[in-house]
Formats: C-alpha cells, sequence, structure tokens
C-alpha cells in the first residue's frame, strides 16, 4: 500500500509518498508560489533523482496536476501507474473541538474544516482548497483521510484549554487554547515510550518540538494534558519569529504608541518578534548561535531567553504532571542545537537531570536516541519526528476499515 | 519616631502613622474620592476609635488637610502637635529602571517619578500630586522618601525582564517586565528567613502575594531573580479581574472581532476577566468559593484554573531557582484562603511537599506561621504582609542618615 501524504498552505503544497510496507518515504516534492508568477515544482526521489521546474500553477489543481505527473514520469517518477497510490492523508492545522481524531473525507468533513476558517484563516481555507483540488486530480475513488494539529491535545482539560478572559468569548468565538504540532508530540512520545521499553499508558513524559515554530506538551500516559501553543501558534514561548506567551498589556500598549491595528500588531508579534526581533540577526537558530559565538551580546540574550523559558516551561509541566519519566526533543532546532539540550539538562541538574555531554554531540542530523546519562532522575531523548509518517499510518488504519 | 506612610491614588489617599520604636500602627485612615463629589473621609487608631466624614476634597492638598486635622484631632488624634511626624514614606507603583531602591525625595526625584508617568499613567501622576501636596501641607522641613514597587526586582536578569517583542521596543518605550509587589515581597521573604532562622543569603524562595492583584516572585538569597507581574500589573496568573500572560493572539483576534480599541480591550483584560471573567460570579474569591461549594461549574473552573496557574508558576520557578528551600503566601487571599494553599501544595506533593491540614485551616486572619509537616521537603509559610512597615523602615534608615 502506498499513500500520498499532502500539506496544503495558501500557495505552496507539500507532497509525501509513503510505502506502508516500509514505511519508508519512496519521494517527495513542494509546488511552491501556487496562483503567483514565478512558480517552482520540486520533486525528489528516495534514491536521490531531482526534478526542478519553473512552471506557473494557478491554483491547487494545477499543483496536483504537477505531482501527478511526477509520480509516474518516466523518469522521476516511483510509481508506474495512479492505482498505486491507495489512499491520500491530508494534513490539516485547526479541528477546532469538531475534531479529536483523524476521519475520512466527506462532504460534512470538509464543512466542518471550513467552520473553522475564521479560527485558523489561512491555514484552514488552504486545506479545503486542496482537498477539493486533490479529488479533481485524483478522482472520488481515491479515499482522502484528514488528520488534525489540534486532534491529539483534545484530552486537554478546561483548566488547561480555558484563557482568562471572560467566558462570553469562549462561547461566541471558541477562544481557547487548541495546541498544534499534535501530530508530532504524539509521533515522539510513542516512540520515546517504545525507546524506553514500558507501556506508554504508565509514563509521564514532556515532549519539546523545537523548530521555527516550537510547542511544548506534557503527555500524562500517552495523552495530552497541556501544551504551550494555544489559540494559533502564535502562544508559548520564544521562536524564530513569534513571541510565545506574552504581558497583554505589551500587545495594548505597543499598538497604542505604534498606532497599529490588531492586524498590524499580529504581524509584528508573528513576524519579527522572537528570536529575530531580540537578537536583530536572524529568525535561524544556527544564525543567532555564530553571531553569539562571535560576541553579539543580542544574539547571546535571546539564545539565554530561549533556553531560560524551555526549562520554565518545563519545570511548569513537571507540576502538571505529578513529575516526570523523560524529556523528548525534535523538530529542526531540538534535533540540531545540542548546545540547548545542554543548557536546559543544566537548568534541571538540581532535579538530578544529567545530559551526557558525548551522546548529546551526537545525536543531531536525524540520529535517534537517548542523551541522558545511565544515573540521571529523568531519561533525555533525542527523537526525529515524523509528522508524514503518522498522517500515513492514520490514513491506512482508515482506509483498512472500508 | 513616627512615621507617616502615604498611597496616593489618582481619587484616593490612604495613610498609616507608625510608631518606629513599637512598630506599631498608631492610626490609619482613607481619603476617598478626591476630586469628585461624596467624598468619605475615614480614620481609624490602633484602639478602636473611628471617624468617618462626609467631606469633599477638591485635591490632594485638601486631602492631606483632612489627614493632618485628623492626627491631631483632640478626640481622634493620636500625637499632640504635627511635629512628632518625624517623617513620610511614600508608596511609588513605577520606578522603572531609574530607582533601584528607597531615596530621599527632592526636585530631581520628583521629576524622575513623572518621566516614568508614560508605564503608569494612573500611578505615578497620582503619586507626584501626593508628594506635592504632602510638602504643602506638612511643610518642606518634614523629609519625604519614596519606596518603589518595582525596586525589590530591579535585580532581575535581563532573560527574566525582556519580552520576547523586537528590541527597539525595549529602546523607544522600555518596554520590559518590572514586577510589583515588590514591596511586599521583599518584607515577606526577608521574614520568613527570620522564621526559618536561616541567613537569607542562603535561601532559595517562592513568595506567592494573592490578592486581588497577584504575583509571584523567585526569590534567591534575598534578592529577586523573576516575577509574573509585567509591564504593568497584569501580567502574571489569574487575578480577580485581570487575565495574567496570554496568548497574544487572543489579545488582536478579540480585539478584530469586537472591534475594540487598545484602550477599551486593556479595560476588558484589566477589569473583566480572571475569576471574574470565567465564574461569571465575582472577583472576589471568598464569593466564587461559595458559589463553588453551592455547585456553580464556572466558579469551580475560575478556581482551578488559579489553582493550576499558581502550581505551574511555581513550578517554573523552580527551575529558575534551581530548587527551593520555602514557599511563602501572602495578602488577602494567599493569607486566608486555606483551601488554595492546599490545593498547591497537592500539585506539588509528587515532590515531597507536604501542608499540614490543622495547621494551614488555622492560619488565618492575620496568623503568622509555618503550614507545612516536619518532613516536607519543602517549608510552607503563611506571613501576612506588611508593606507600610517597609516603607516606614526605609523612611527611618534614609531620615537617620540625614
Amino acid at each position: 500500500m502506498k499513500i500520498l501524504v499532502i500539506n496544503a498552505g495558501s500557495s505552496s503544497l507539500k507532497y509525501q509518498l509513503i510505502d506502508m510496507e516500509s514505511e519508508k518515504m519512496l519521494c517527495k516534492g513542494n509546488c511552491e508560489r501556487i496562483g503567483m508568477p514565478a512558480g517552482v515544482f520540486t520533486h525528489k526521489t528516495a534514491d536521490g533523482k531531482e526534478l526542478v521546474k519553473k512552471v506557473n500553477m494557478l491554483d491547487h489543481t494545477a499543483a496536483f496536476m504537477q505531482v501527478k505527473n511526477a509520480l509516474i514520469d518516466e523518469e522521476y517518477g516511483v510509481i508506474g501507474n495512479l492505482e498505486e497510490v491507495t489512499a491520500v492523508g491530508h494534513r490539516i492545522v485547526q479541528g477546532g473541538s469538531l475534531f479529536s481524531e483523524s476521519v475520512l473525507v466527506d462532504e460534512k468533513v470538509i464543512e466542518g474544516i471550513e467552520s473553522l476558517i475564521p479560527l485558523a484563516p489561512l491555514h484552514n481555507k488552504a486545506h479545503v482548497q486542496g482537498i477539493r483540488a486533490c479529488r479533481e486530480v485524483f478522482g472520488p475513488e481515491v479515499p482522502e483521510v484528514v488528520v488534525f494539529d489540534t486532534a491529539f491535545h483534545s484530552t486537554m482539560p478546561p483548566k488547561a484549554y480555558m484563557f482568562n478572559v471572560p467566558y462570553e468569548y469562549y462561547e461566541k468565538y471558541a477562544v481557547r487554547r487548541y495546541g498544534f504540532h499534535g501530530t508530532s508530540h504524539r509521533y515522539v512520545s510513542a516512540r520515546c515510550a517504545q525507546l524506553m521499553g514500558r507501556d506508554i499508558a504508565e509514563t509521564k513524559m514532556i515532549t519539546c518540538h523545537l523548530g521555527n515554530g516550537s510547542s511544548i506538551t506534557a503527555v500524562d500516559g500517552g495523552k495530552c494534558i497541556d501544551t504551550s501553543m494555544g489559540l494559533t501558534p502564535l502562544d508559548g514561548f520564544m521562536m524564530g519569529t513569534r513571541t510565545g506567551t506574552l504581558d497583554p498589556s505589551v500587545v495594548t500598549f505597543i499598538m497604542e504608541k505604534e498606532h497599529l491595528t490588531p492586524r498590524e500588531m499580529d504581524e509584528v508579534l508573528n513576524k519579527k518578534s522572537g528570536l529575530l526581533g531580540i537578537s536583530g540577526v536572524s529568525s535561524d537558530d544556527r544564525d543567532v548561535t555564530a553571531a553569539n559565538q562571535a560576541g553579539n551580546p543580542r544574539a547571546k540574550l535571546a539564545q539565554d531567553i530561549l533556553e531560560y523559558q524551555i526549562a520554565k516551561f518545563i519545570g511548569g509541566y513537571m507540576v502538571a504532571l505529578g513529575g516526570c519519566n523523560a524529556i523528548v526533543f525534535t523538530a529542526g532546532l531540538g534535533e540540531n542545537q545540542a548546545s540547548h539540550r545542554m543548557a536546559v539538562g543544566k537548568y534541571l541538574s538540581y532535579l538530578g537531570v544529567k545530559i551526557d555531554e558525548a551522546l548529546n554531540e551526537e545525536m543531531i542530523h536525524g540520529r535517534e536516541g537517548k542523551i541522558s546519562a545511565p544515573d540521571s532522575s529523568i531519561e533525555v531523548y533525542v527523537i526525529p519526528t515524523n509528522e508524514e509518517l503518522v498522517i500515513a499510518r492514520d490514513t491506512r488504519d482508515l482506509v483498512e476499515k472500508l
């Protein structure tokens, strides 16, 4: 069985074809600048062939035509004919309170995703375009499944998901914490239990997805009980360009001083803040690390804040969980920036957490394993995330029941 | 030596006369509705006499005239003549980055406090009015001292006080975490070290000032290293009517949906949120407790959130401190609502924290003492706060050097 995994954005469409016997990626690619001039289509196969095409794609349907053609292309293709694609799994950012697990797509599901557009205007609108375009190109006989970033977090109790604003906004606009990166937190927490050789139901974990966008989740017995992202992926702690949680008076104070509309302020908070805003160097932690090493004090400050805020979040979630067996680092920064993992470990050393320096340095570039010392009070792991595989597995599971 | 302690608000003026030999309050009172119709002046003596006068007070000078007359009143007075007032200590909310300790008032100091008005428009403006009016009524020969709510927090490192917004706002508008209730955190942390019989320099404490406004501070060796309030007293965790820290996208989302200006949104976040906003019952935790006990689910939710957020903050600050010897509860809610202290203790029980149920129930209505069991891993105290006494002591110390 082969499953096509789709991540449709407003002007981009990422895909991966996964063989479910081996759980290996066969090919992956990206349609960039959909509906804009100077479009680019990129396609890479697992055995190293690469196709880059400058091609304008009018809409998501045109993008899917590129994907289809590439999959069965004589030179760059990985399958003989389209029937080999058993099903398609779509990543959906916002499932709101409607979707607590992955489901097969039908008209009602599409309407549900559409009804959540006010909560994730850019993402959910693009996802619906992706689902419809996929059906047009691959035909209605290929089942589609939707997998939600928020679903893993649907087990949070109200004390974790309610914001301290007037209750009417929860009733009127569904303002609450949803959390994101759920597919990643679900994958790494399940994988961590495997690596520990323990039943996940008996574990307490804190999973740190640290990328350009970052979130930390408290996972109790395999279930999310709290997470750092909120109504949108802006909440939490310092990210590449995002603030994370904030004194709300800072928001209104700056808006008033700078005469900004809510949308303009949103832009500042989402695009100009975080590592970039503090360091003034870059939103990419690798650049900020280099600047820090070269003696830039604002780069150092940005990284100090990042590490301090991650450590404090872990401390808060330890209390939420009532203790913790394992801490997991994943995603671009979590998988590769060993110095931050070490710094976080040092903050936790008073609890008996010990990160092994050599193991920590080793566990980069997609390597998976434990980085804590044998006598560490809490096990610490680096686990490369694989959201596409989770989407493919959920798709397979639902399709097999058909 | 007798010192008059003043807390001047925009339309109110609270005072206390303290005898520094005994450190006891001789009398205290409040001028309400200054500059408005239907003003009220209240004056109480330590031996139980009480004066309530309906009197309109045009401005702070008129209010100080009431205070002066009451102090030397034949029936309600506590001193024979005004010369007995050696000095006046003023509470100032915002000392910004200018004032890291209490100082004697001169024109330059007044200008400094005035220069911080943009950061605390209502408070600092009223404080300056209070200082000038006091001088008019008591004469320039009576030394005045200013004691800042923010001063105790001036030892925070940048990683704790910087917000993750563009650095330019820090440079342009001094947007950073200042923290408040500093005088209270300073008092209870010093007092806690005394009660523990330890040198404060060798302690790590978390002090929880829980009132209508609330803040938690991490105190390392007697010095603040982090605190929950921020640019304004809105930041932190759930309060009577305030949100505490928030997903900033919630702020812009609600503003856009409800067409609110920054000031209107500020009003929602400061006056209609927190315990009141969630419970729909009251901003007073005693009312919310009663509603909770009567089965109101939103009252229960509000209290669950409050306890959960306090516990998570303590967890974060334990990491910031690298462990903790003592947790202190103070202020109206912290001194009296034993059920919340017990709930917070339960969240921390995985660390070996044990609150003694009987001691906890006993320690209310101004009683001071330890509420943790002898074998608790962290000592837990209830310490009634006394900001006026700290202001009076600072005033004495500075005046004695003259």
